[in-house]
Parts: C-alpha cells; sequence; structure tokens
C-alpha cells in the first residue's frame, strides 16, 4: 500500500492521539507525523517516543500544509483549536476528530471549518482507563469500530480515503448519523462511565476501615468499574456536558429500572429477580458472537 | 505436606464446587472427594472431568463421615441442604461454605447443624461470569481473598484447619464478623451486580436498531458490564433476596450520588464533575497497589 497522505497532523498527544501517531507509521499511512500539544511534558513524552516528524505547542503551525488534520482533544478544547487551525488549513485536506460525542463537535467545529476543507467528523470505539502519550499503542484500532459521521452532501472520494486510513490501521469503519452516534454512545459508552464513576465515588464516602476493606475485596466486582472510572476526568467532564439530552435520557430509563429491581429486593420478589437476570445473559452471548468480548 | 483431609464432600458442583474439586485435588489436600449435585447432567458432567472419587443425588449421603464437608449451592437452597446432611455429619468434623452472604447462612443452617461438629461459614472472593461444573479451574482461588467467618467461641484447630485448606490452594485467608462481611460485599460485589444487571437490561428494552448497535459497539464501556450481567441468576437472585438490608442501604447512598451527578450534568456543572471523575481515579491506584487488579 502506498503511503495514503503526505502529512498528518495530529493536534493533541493522548492516549488516543499517540496510538494514532503509533498505528500511522507502523502501517506506513504518512510520511510526515506533525504532533501539536499545548503541553510542554506531552510534546516532550512525544518527542522522547519519536511519535512524529515535527512537534509544536500552536496547533495552526502543525495544521499548515496537512492533508489530514485529527483533532484529538477533550470536546471542550475544540472552540479553540479550531480557531487555531482554520485560516492553516489546506484547500482540498480533510479534517476530523475522534470525539466521543459528534453533534457537539458539529457544533463547535463546524462553523469555523473553512469551504474548502473536507470535514468529516469521527469516532474510534476503542480506549483505555490510561492517558497520556506514553499510554498509547499501535494495535488500539485493531477488530475495533471507527464511526464516521460526515455532513449531508458530504465527498465520497474524501470519506473513503479517510476510511482507508482507519481501516489501514485495522479498524472497522462504519459512518452513522450524528445524533444517532450520540444516543448510542450514550448507552453504551457515556451511561456505563457515569455509573462507574458513581460507585467508586460512593465506596470512597464509606467509612476509612471500610474503604480499605473495598480496596482489598474488590475483586468481587467493583474492580472492573475502578478499572472505568480511572479514565481521563476532563475527557469525560466534556462528554457529559455535551452530550446532556442523550446522557440524561438513557440516565432516566436506568434509574427506572433499577428502582423496579430495587422494589423487587424490598419486596422480596424472587421471580421478578431472576427473570430480569435471566434476560440479561442473552446480551452477553450476542456481544461474543460478534467478537467485541 | 501430608493431606489435610480423609474425605471431602462437596454439595453442589457448579463454578465455585468444581474449581474447589480440581484444586483440592491439585494440591493433593483430600484424599478421597465426595461431590453431591441434585443435578443428573452435573453430576454427569463432574464424573466425565473426573472431579471426584464418588456422585452422590442425596447430600447427606456425600457428607457421611467427611472431615470436611462444604456447601456450594445457591443460597436459598441452603435450607434445604442443611436438613439433608445434619444427620450425617461426624463428630468433630467441619462444615463450611462458599456463600457470598454470610448472616444469613447462619440463620438458615446455623440451627441444623449439631454441636459436635465445627460450623465456620466461609467466602472466596473469587469468580468468573460462567457457571457450570465444566467452567471451574484449580486456580480460581489463588492470590485471591477467602474470608471465614466464625461463630463466637470458636475452635481454634478447626478454623486453622480449614485456613489451611483454602491457603493450600493458594487463596489468602482473614477472617471477619458476619454482619460486617456483608456490609463489605454489598459495596465490593452485590451493588456493582445489581448495577451491571439493571443497566444491560436497560440496553435491552431499547428498539430492535439501537439494540443491535448496542451490541456492535458494545467495546466503549458496555461490555464490561455484560460480562458481569452474565453471571448465575438463581444465585445473584439469592444473593439479594439475602442480603436485603445491606443491598438497600448501599443503594440508597449510590443513588445520592447519582443524582446528584445527574443534577451536575443537567445545570452544566463542569468542575463538580471533574472533582468527582479525579477522586475516583486515585482509588484504581490503591487497588493495583494492593495487587487486586
Amino acid at each position: 500500500m502506498s503511503v495514503l497522505f503526505d502529512k498528518v497532523a495530529i493536534v493533541g498527544i493522548g492516549l488516543i492521539g499517540s496510538s494514532l501517531a503509533r498505528a500511522a507509521r507502523k502501517h506506513k499511512l504518512a510520511r510526515h507525523i506533525a504532533i501539536a500539544d499545548t503541553s510542554d511534558e506531552a510534546r516532550q513524552v512525544a518527542a522522547e517516543l519519536k511519535l512524529g516528524e515535527s512537534y509544536h505547542a500552536d496547533a495552526g503551525e502543525a495544521a499548515k500544509d496537512a492533508d489530514l488534520t485529527l483533532v484529538c482533544v477533550p470536546i471542550g478544547a475544540y472552540a479553540a483549536v479550531g480557531q487555531a487551525i482554520a485560516p492553516h488549513l489546506k484547500a482540498g485536506s480533510i479534517l476530523s476528530d475522534v470525539g466521543s460525542v459528534k453533534q457537539a463537535v458539529l457544533r463547535d467545529l463546524g462553523p469555523l471549518v473553512p469551504d474548502h476543507v473536507h470535514f468529516i467528523p469521527g469516532h474510534p470505539i476503542a480506549g483505555t482507563e490510561h492517558s497520556g502519550p506514553a499510554a498509547g499503542f499501535a494495535e488500539l484500532f485493531e477488530g475495533r469500530w471507527t464511526i464516521l459521521t460526515p455532513l449531508p452532501g458530504w465527498d465520497e472520494a474524501a470519506v473513503d480515503k479517510l476510511s482507508r486510513f482507519w481501516s489501514g490501521m485495522g479498524a472497522l469503519v462504519e459512518t452513522m448519523e450524528p445524533m444517532h452516534h450520540d444516543q448510542v454512545l450514550a448507552i453504551t459508552s457515556h451511561l456505563p462511565h457515569l455509573i462507574a464513576y458513581t460507585i467508586v465515588g460512593t465506596a470512597t464516602g464509606l467509612e476509612e476501615h471500610t474503604q480499605r476493606e473495598v480496596i482489598k475485596f474488590s475483586a468481587s466486582g467493583f474492580r472492573d468499574f475502578t478499572r472505568i472510572a480511572a479514565s481521563n476526568p476532563i475527557m469525560w467532564r466534556d462528554i457529559f456536558l455535551n452530550n446532556r439530552e442523550a446522557v440524561l435520557e438513557m440516565l432516566g430509563r436506568f434509574n427506572e429500572d433499577l428502582t423496579a429491581l430495587q422494589r423487587a429486593i424490598r419486596w422480596g420478589e424472587g421471580e421478578k429477580l431472576e427473570d430480569w437476570f435471566t434476560r440479561t445473559r442473552a446480551i452477553r452471548r450476542s456481544i461474543i458472537d460478534a467478537k467485541q468480548a
């Protein structure tokens, strides 16, 4: 496969940005990788790890002449990044991102993108609980889905090229409506994270003696939640603030169901509990069959 | 190490019972393992896997002459098992169990145990989402805690012998008050399972099109919950029915916290979210330090 992009700019070199840099290099998808980050420390770590060809404090400088610019910062920083890069984006180049919410990206970044740029928001369904440039790895996207949410009247060739970039890193690619994306992710990702954050926080509120034992005996279920609740706080703050409606809608449904189960426990309704717990088993089987387990 | 028990009876040959049988054999802790299960199929699978020396439909028959009898059935079946085995328990032998709730075990099994038997309830903090005799493995307890909740005035020699049985299989052993056990497990295990069951059930209630996508894009957090929510439904029904007070208490705290976070999302209180998400990160670090991650 020939090199897909001459120059790729990665704005924000955290877990996802650094995994992109590694994967793009591994699969020879870019000739020049320009890395931008406002953090001196992040740029220094990235340079030590040789993640790119050039390192910039100014996102606009990295984006200059880039054929593909990938925004990989928390959603709350999109508007500032957009302002920095917009004047420098090359005609016919592609602008994309990796944010977990897509309607807000259209809202914040959309109005700043010049007409001569192909704006194709994206979201790789992949990650770990670790953060920062050292946490990334080239295999992060392999066998996982990346969702692209191109705007109406999109350019086929540009979407195709961006798809090949992702599939070149081993990802499975699919396009989706931004609103539908935000609803699906609200239940598969945002609500699970909110709940994990909640229960781990609840545990930290217990008396100290019990808290020590919570840590000691965490293997019984709790530790899976602590892994999820160790994810990047800024990134998750911005996700909840920017997918508010879909998250509150799913949270409403969850609360109704939890109240029903709470009531079944209080009143000793064993059959209701057993039925519910049996039904949830089937969905695990579907996930194993879909090879996403 | 010489053989610890001449005869060990395992009543209930599911995930935990079969792991016990395998581990006890691997570490040469028993000369004769007697396996009891009311399910013909489970006994047949156990026999095919050569998990023991004898197989019994009647728990009393298995417990006869046993030096250690381990009850490994869902908590709702304890009273029936107790009635079956009580007349057959040997003087000076040990009766223990592996149930996830300890006060209810004392309530259901306690009154049936003859005075000449050492009754020492126990709970290995280990398991998987799989069920049945074929799902067990000898290494399940290695590096994991087993909690013993002996009664006031316990026999030191008997508790010590049972501790050596567990540590012989690689477990770390600790004793605890039954009530305190139930409170700690309510937050570390029972509540996480209830919440995972709830959210997976909430997802199954979505329209079919969305549901397919929930499965497809489950890698974003949801799939960890589906693994937890694939655990044995009967076992978990019985846990919730038998640790009602502690679970409802922890659920109350969780609900207060979730409501506070819900409100912060609705009103766009980013700082509150960030503070909470930062606090939960620290507890993950403690679990990694405690080698339970």
